[in-house]
């Protein structure tokens, strides 16, 4: 529990000081400003006072019980104080000293040093070079922070693992007269976490929307399970930088390489139900709108406008979002044909034309509110000098306050002159946007939070197998760093349930003629050895043998060529043509793997057309990312060619996915290509290689 | 010439009234308001004044020139009215009125009328159902419009199709206290044309850059030559609305179908060197930073920043729009090392820390402009408590006002408190932003300008070709609407030196075997017959008959199954293995047509990996359109195959380009597939359609 840091009944401030630009003055010059709602104790063994606080030279001399200290004094001293606010009996210390892991080897031991002396005495480190806590509710007010922006009660809650970023989510707000509910900017996270403090808020009442800037995720598996929960209850919305940095895991093979970092926090985010947005003011959007306004139960729009051309924009943004234009019922088109001038456009958007009044505009509203083709509304308005816009916005403002639908309203305007109309619509709960684009993007973020909530129950099939023939595969190669031989790895493919060409290997040419008999013709031979990792690129590869004749002259050719890496060699049943696909998964550190799925050749090698979840797949999630590739009209059959066997490729996830979670120790694997037949005619691996790693 | 309308000595307002919420009242409010340097004449046959100005029953009573009259009265009145304006002498009416073309035929009818009455008085209509017009220079100062954006000297001009679009521009330049020069929202476009405006504003030397926001381009082929003039001298930034409406034209076959309007808009923009947004906030963004700011000689930038995440967010930008981290020079390192506290990062993102004051940070900068390796500087400034914020910003402004170097800021702060530091900074013409995606964005605008101002020479060569044997070919089909013979199809393409596959038509089983005699197997059977378009979907085509008993075969079948269209059927030689592609063109009224290329298959269909450009082709766009789709890799030979011949493919791009500009008949072409072979084999049209058209 996270009280003793949000909701703390008593603060003391080491490092205070007289001197107006140092952190500890600063700090409590917030909390004063901020009227916390317990007392303040500055320590200082040298001032007697800081502001007309009574300081105290140490901790220990504080005659009261202390559950939240802010620390600023110099990295080195910070174990010997964390002593004594220990034996004092502090809960937590939010240390805002840098010059800890941030800076190297020395600077990590004096982090793991001060963790330590707290966890000694029970009590939790914040930080270290972390910014602070905010609460504003009114029973504790709490500016536990060194920052600016000033701080007022409002339902939203912020967790910024950058404090520029969540000091930008807290401005925006802020100019726009919005408060925010609690915020956290957490440093370098020695002790109490990102996933706790999400969890924390999580359950408070009075936070609605919960806004997460992340730049790498400590613990993947942890932000999984609290994101999960509480994505049920309210959304949560992620901001993720770091984009194009070079943190990029290093890996050897394909599929390997197409997971990113950004890949694994997208996984993340889709299984969690997280809403993930690319700029600060895209997530400031959405956070206004999902803090006030109910979630749409579809996608089904109206725009309503009283000038053209922004409308126009707020059409283009909703339709490229996936937002549908509302088809307005009979009766609503009678309605707002009797109401509106005649000059009017009753479609969608409804055009009510600059001279509407409050009678027109808040009359459609009104009627377009009853109509239940209708599941949001986009307003937008212009304010004509010619009409009396406080009266539209009263109407406007009244009818927002009791709306059962979302709305979310663009106001073009001055504020020198109009500053009342925002304010009314503002204050009704109606957010309000500069740009139609803004409002269309809000919109679609509530409503795929919508989706998020009505999501079905995850199937999650478990499929036969022979796990344990399996994990006798596995046992021989157990707690090494390499790639398995190509039989062992078809063979355990089978286990699972998936099918696997025919092949064989083979070391010399007498085994060649003898095995090649009990196979069919044509046939394909490629080279088999651990050095040789892109066979087709090395030459390694022999398509289409139509008799023993060539399938001699080949090996021949082959056996010459890679002599010195004294290889094994494949030969396999050449099957009859189907659509290529890749399959892969790629092992994470304490989380299930993520699986990949792409059309084959060189729509993933130079196309990048791949999907990726994290295991175990649900029915849904293998069918999701199949129908998700931009290529899926090929699997369909496109231009009159027959569909590929969709529903095997969605089971053949799902065995891939529970065979690479059932042994962790898998790195990765690429089954590539893998051919999918016409439909009931199944899939086959053609070729496949899977990485060892050795684990703990 | 439009200086009656953007510079008049003297206005008149027909329809001027007493009411404050006509617009006839408004005017005179706006001309009034912003001190228009000239007088203003009211008409209005029953008000003897009209706020303070004497009111004249009509125009011909008034005792003066007049070059603009503003016309707010009922639409059937403006012809009558018009009238006596043109036999006063009145150079530009501005018709604020609604209800002509835009209400239907009758509108239209009018609309035609009050133009007739115009010309006859060489007299100009602006409009009509226009918003009407703004001048900010200070030795005219003209507000004739009916808005209410306060109007202040400053060097963007703005035109809009959108009245509400303009005025969301306009307002958001106001905000951050921004002015403009003139401004234009021309409503039908009647006679006084966008392209006509845009051309003036492109000859005035206070206009720096030129918004443009578009609906429909009403004359594509004027605005790509003034565009194409102006964009030489300075930018036009380009907000085309309506991507997503039904306003598609209808076409018949692949190629059309690509080919939407927004797609001509965008061929338009590209040759004309007008840089397309698809936002408001991104225009303004962009606006802001050229109109004051150098051009940017390359895309290396610096990001200088006093915290790290917003940093980050600008380089996540940055890299994704194109652009590159500069490398600092060592002489940089070295003064910034000496310059900077110890915990600085000298790196690029530069983080000069929160307690960096003046001397830091002016001086970072400083040593950056310095460095040759940086031709942009991206600055981010949270205001740190700590330090003196204004000191920063003096400095900062000091060094802007005189920088050679483009300089864009994201300021991070509360303006009741540091309002100082923004005002400083904006005034010596840094813009100054919200958002580090604000800042990025509009620097890569500001890089692209660069880029357009430095495309070198297009070279546009014109292949040999025989057009006299061309046109003797077109010659029989000139007049119709259909789609030729494919053995005309390719002769054409001959004519202009684009190979394509041997071919013979024939239309029995004798002529089958005489033909068959003169090519080499295995060849390719085709049916051919106007009404059978998609013959692959038909199962009229067999591919790699290998001796005359398959031909044979194949043809009976086809025969049979086809009967009933009485076809002729198509013999080709079945060629060697190329890559795909396709190409294809499409007639634009008044305009050359536009040129299409991509990979062919699936890669068109499914994926629209295709890239258009407007004729005539230069040597550098024929390249460019190869280059840049997504699918180039493949071309350039991925994975060990051997690269395409993509000098060849350039070449038969031009020399399409030609073919089809030399025959505006030619409504579309579409080859499909072409093949392109190994480099240095060249590239050979295996189909191909073409459709003519019946033009005046």
């Amino acid at each position: 529990m996270l009280d003793g840091l949000f909701r703390p009944k008593s603060v003391a401030i080491i490092g205070a000081s007289n001197n107006p630009l140092s952190i500890g003055h600063i700090v409590i010059q917030n909390l004063v400003d901020h009227n916390f709602k317990g007392p303040i104790y500055p320590i200082n063994p040298k001032s007697g006072f800081i502001k007309s606080f009574k300081a105290y030279p140490s901790i220990s001399d504080v005659p009261d019980d202390i559950d939240l200290v802010n620390i600023s004094i110099k990295n080195t001293l910070v174990p010997t104080v964390l002593e004594d606010c220990g034996k004092k009996g502090v809960k937590f210390a939010i240390v805002h000293t840098a010059g800890f892991k941030e800076v190297g080897k020395e600077g990590l031991e004096l982090e793991k040093q001060i963790v330590d002396v707290a966890h000694k005495y029970w009590m939790r480190i914040y930080g270290p070079n972390s910014q602070g806590i905010q609460n504003s509710d009114p029973s504790v007010s709490v500016y536990a922070n060194f920052t600016f922006v000033p701080m007022k009660p409002g339902n939203i809650s912020i967790v910024a693992q950058s404090g520029g970023v969540g000091e930008t989510l807290k401005l925006h707000l802020h100019r726009i007269g919005k408060g925010i509910r609690m915020y956290s900017s957490f440093g370098n996270e020695a002790d109490v976490s990102m996933n706790e403090i999400i969890d924390y808020f999580g359950q408070d009442e009075e936070t609605k929307v919960i806004m997460v800037h992340i730049e790498t995720l400590k613990d993947p598996a942890g932000f999984l399970e609290v994101a999960g929960r509480v994505t049920r209850k309210k959304p949560i919305l992620a901001l993720k930088t770091g984009k194009t940095s070079e943190g990029v895991a290093a890996v050897a093979s394909h599929t390997g390489s197409l997971m990113e970092q950004d890949t694994l926090a997208d996984v993340i985010f889709e299984k969690s139900g997280v809403l993930r947005f690319h700029s600060q003011q895209e997530i400031i959007e959405a956070a206004i709108a999902l803090s006030t306004q109910p979630i749409p139960k579809s996608e089904n729009v109206v725009v309503v406008t009283n000038t053209g051309g922004p409308a126009i924009i707020a059409v283009d943004e909703c339709i490229s979002a996936g937002l549908k234009l509302a088809k307005l019922s009979p009766e609503t088109g009678k309605a707002l044909g009797e109401l509106l001038f005649s000059e009017a456009i009753v479609s969608n958007p409804v055009d009510v034309i600059a001279t509407a009044g409050d009678k027109e505009y808040g009359g459609t509203v009104e009627a377009l509110l009853k109509d239940s083709n209708i599941d949001s509304l986009l307003l937008n308005f212009v304010t004509p000098p010619f009409v009396d816009c406080e009266a539209v916005a009263r109407k406007l403002a009244e009818i927002g306050a009791t709306a059962q639908k979302p709305i979310v309203c663009v106001i073009l305007t001055i504020e020198e002159r109009w500053g009342e109309v925002i304010r009314l619509i503002r204050e009704s709960g109606i957010p309000v946007y500069d740009f139609a684009e803004s409002a269309s993007r809000a919109l679609a973020s509530m409503i795929k939070y919508g989706q998020i909530l009505q999501r079905e129950e995850p199937d999650y099939r478990e499929y036969e197998g022979d796990r344990k023939k399996a994990e006798e595969i596995m046992k021989h190669h157990r707690g090494e760093e390499k790639f398995l031989p190509q039989a062992d790895v078809f063979e355990l493919l089978r286990c699972y349930g998936i099918s696997a060409v025919r092949t064989v290997r083979i070391e010399t040419g007498d085994e060649l003629k003898k095995e090649a008999q009990k196979l069919n013709y044509p046939l394909v031979l490629k080279v088999d050895a651990e050095e040789i990792v892109h066979k087709t690129d090395a030459g390694g590869v022999c398509l289409d043998l139509r008799d023993e004749d060539s399938l001699l002259k080949a090996f021949d050719a082959m056996a010459g060529k890679f002599a010195k890496y004294k290889p094994g060699f494949i030969l396999q049943e050449n099957l009859a043509d189907g659509k290529e696909v890749i399959m892969g998964s790629k092992a994470n550190d304490g989380l299930g793997p993520t699986i990949m799925f792409g059309l084959g050749g060189v729509f993933v090698e130079t196309l990048k057309d791949v999907q990726f979840r994290l295991a175990p797949l649900s029915q849904q999630d293998a069918l999701d990312m199949i129908r998700t590739i931009k290529g899926y009209p090929i699997l369909e059959g496109a231009r009159g060619a027959k569909p590929a066997d969709i529903g095997k490729l969605a089971e053949t996830l799902v065995r891939l996915s529970q065979l690479s979670s059932d042994f962790p120790e898998i790195d990765e694997m690429d089954l590539n290509p893998v051919f999918a037949f016409e439909k009931g005619k199944g899939v086959e691996v053609v070729d496949a290689r899977l990485k060892i790693r050795s684990i703990g």
